[in-house]
């Protein structure tokens, strides 16, 4: 255990990230200081945002990574050692940590937080399911969307990693639901999580007319993490009273400069509509009993998650490219392989 | 009293009404059924709602008035006979009654509603600040935008029939407020009302700088009867966790196949805002202590209503063709002269 590896930006993504533009890289193993811990890595979660911070602008909530500089990403490690007052070695720990072997954080390090891994759960979990993406599911309907039983709940994304969660949670919960996806494979597997009816946004030759022909009655509840096009065309198609869970607009992300309008917002008067902004952060006292409520669905069956998911260091762009694509289905989630670079 | 008057709409407006599409005729006395009250009007709500009566579509709530049709608007009156449980000569009724002298309702009638008047207040005012422009304002403020002592509060049309009784309502519980108008006589009298800074939408080369100048740390609440280009440009100047009482989309009135479109619906997201659709009649519980605060605040003297009257049956036509050519200031409303066709 002398040596670590990391990946590191090569070069900056035109457009769609490219594996050329990460190179993984042998670095010294680091030696902690007072205050910090060493962390072994276990599981890096994949997530659009981190496509935001390989440009070099100032839009972004974190920095951008400098060319040679170290990835970074929510992820799961475990303490292998500790000049941390609080944290032990054997600790399961999450926070914004670099795509390497070891890691080296502090009381600063993002989102740093002790995690108590339950052993019948696997430790990619706890970047997905048992992660944001399943919480902002769960809190998102209960609180924001305010899902209940009979309610029609529409969801983008699907098979994304919130929505997949969020569609057997709704349907749990006693809710129809409608799903949006993108192609037949995603629609295929929609029905398969429990969806009533599955919308295929490429397919549909109306996206407004294929949602009322999915939810004829009108739709309670939008769980939105796409907007534009899309979002228009639910306007047209909520029941009065009807909430949008308005968690990203994915639409505009690729061009901020130029943001897909909304041409129907006068349904969220004559609908008396309800559309409301939803980042998990802003909801933390909600988190412990939706974490509790994920672990119980995957134990009772209500709930299964899917995961994209590489295993290995050296996958670590790759996989980032192939989530930038579209083409993945549930959590995208690298896991770390214990038997390199020990 | 053996004839009556009524207004009728003499020919179909092409645009902005004009005084000649409305014609003053003589009709006999109605004779009242059993079930049916007989009405002496007393004052006649003007509101932009009766334009869309006026087109021959079906795009309205209610169907379109014929030509040769009586004209309606919510208004007030006095019983002088009735044949319908409940109501007896000298009540006070408010509904959707006819322009006209003497109006015939029954228990179907739109908004049918016996009203207690106070003996201190004009009976103009339960069309206006004591009916459903100041109950919008208040419950508007306090139930969908959750308005509190320091926030800082924006208010489109800010001298229109809502707009004025809610710039005073959100000064008098410490709110700080922000009038957006059109015009320097509008900006004279936002000020006057107690707005502590006016935004002149004719005048701003740029509403979104000109909002951030008049709320340089945002705002907490946005009362919206306009939508289009000012609800882009306060999306922009929005606080965390912001409410937009979405109450009227003005901007699209005039042009309903081409609503003006929303660019800056990202921020919804990321200021985790809430826009929420408020129609005054889904609140009715909430009507009764609307009301009484707006009656408070005439009496305390707080509170001060802006009325554009007129006086007598046959203005009625030209009063309508001034409210919908945006110069008057708060409440466009027409007082029945009593000395006349008794």
């Amino acid at each position: 255990m002398s040596t670590n590896r990391k990946v590191v930006l090569a070069s900056r993504p035109e457009g769609a990230p490219v594996p050329a533009n990460f190179r993984l890289e042998r670095a010294p193993m680091p030696v902690i200081a007072e205050g910090e811990i060493l962390v072994r890595m276990r599981a890096i979660s994949m997530e659009p945002a981190i496509r935001g911070w390989l440009d070099d602008n100032d839009k972004n909530y974190f920095e951008p990574i400098a060319i040679g500089g170290t990835m970074r990403a929510l992820s799961m490690g475990q303490v292998v050692e500790s000049r941390l007052d609080g944290y032990a070695p054997g600790d399961f720990v999450r926070g914004l940590f670099g795509w390497e072997d070891y890691t080296v954080a502090n009381a600063d390090t993002v989102l740093l937080q002790k995690i108590d891994v339950s052993p019948d759960m696997p430790i990619t979990y706890y970047v997905g399911v048992l992660g944001g993406s399943g919480q902002t599911a769960i809190v998102g309907l209960d609180r924001i969307g305010r899902a209940k039983a009979g309610d029609t709940v529409a969801i983008s994304a699907a098979v994304g990693a919130v929505g997949h969660v969020a569609v057997q949670y709704a349907r749990h919960i006693g809710c129809r639901v409608v799903g949006v996806v993108g192609g037949p494979e995603k629609a295929r597997v929609a029905r398969e999580l429990g969806c009533d009816a599955v919308v295929d946004y490429k397919s549909a030759a109306s996206m407004e007319a294929a949602i009322r022909e999915a939810a004829p009655e009108g739709i309670d509840v939008y769980f939105d993490g796409v907007g534009g096009e899309m979002l228009d065309a639910m306007l047209n198609n909520m029941k009065t009273f009807g909430r949008v869970i308005c968690c990203g607009m994915i639409a505009g992300y690729n061009d901020s400069d130029n943001p897909p309008p909304l041409y129907n917002a006068w349904q969220i008067v004559a609908r008396e509509l309800e559309l409301k902004g939803f980042l998990l952060y802003s909801y933390a006292e909600f988190v412990p009993a939706a974490l509790a409520t994920c672990i119980d669905g995957l134990r009772d069956g209500w709930l299964r998650t899917i995961e994209h998911k590489r295993i290995g260091l050296a996958h670590a762009g790759a996989l980032f490219c192939e989530l930038m694509s579209g083409r993945t289905l549930g959590k995208a989630v690298l896991e770390m392989d214990l038997s390199e670079a020990d």
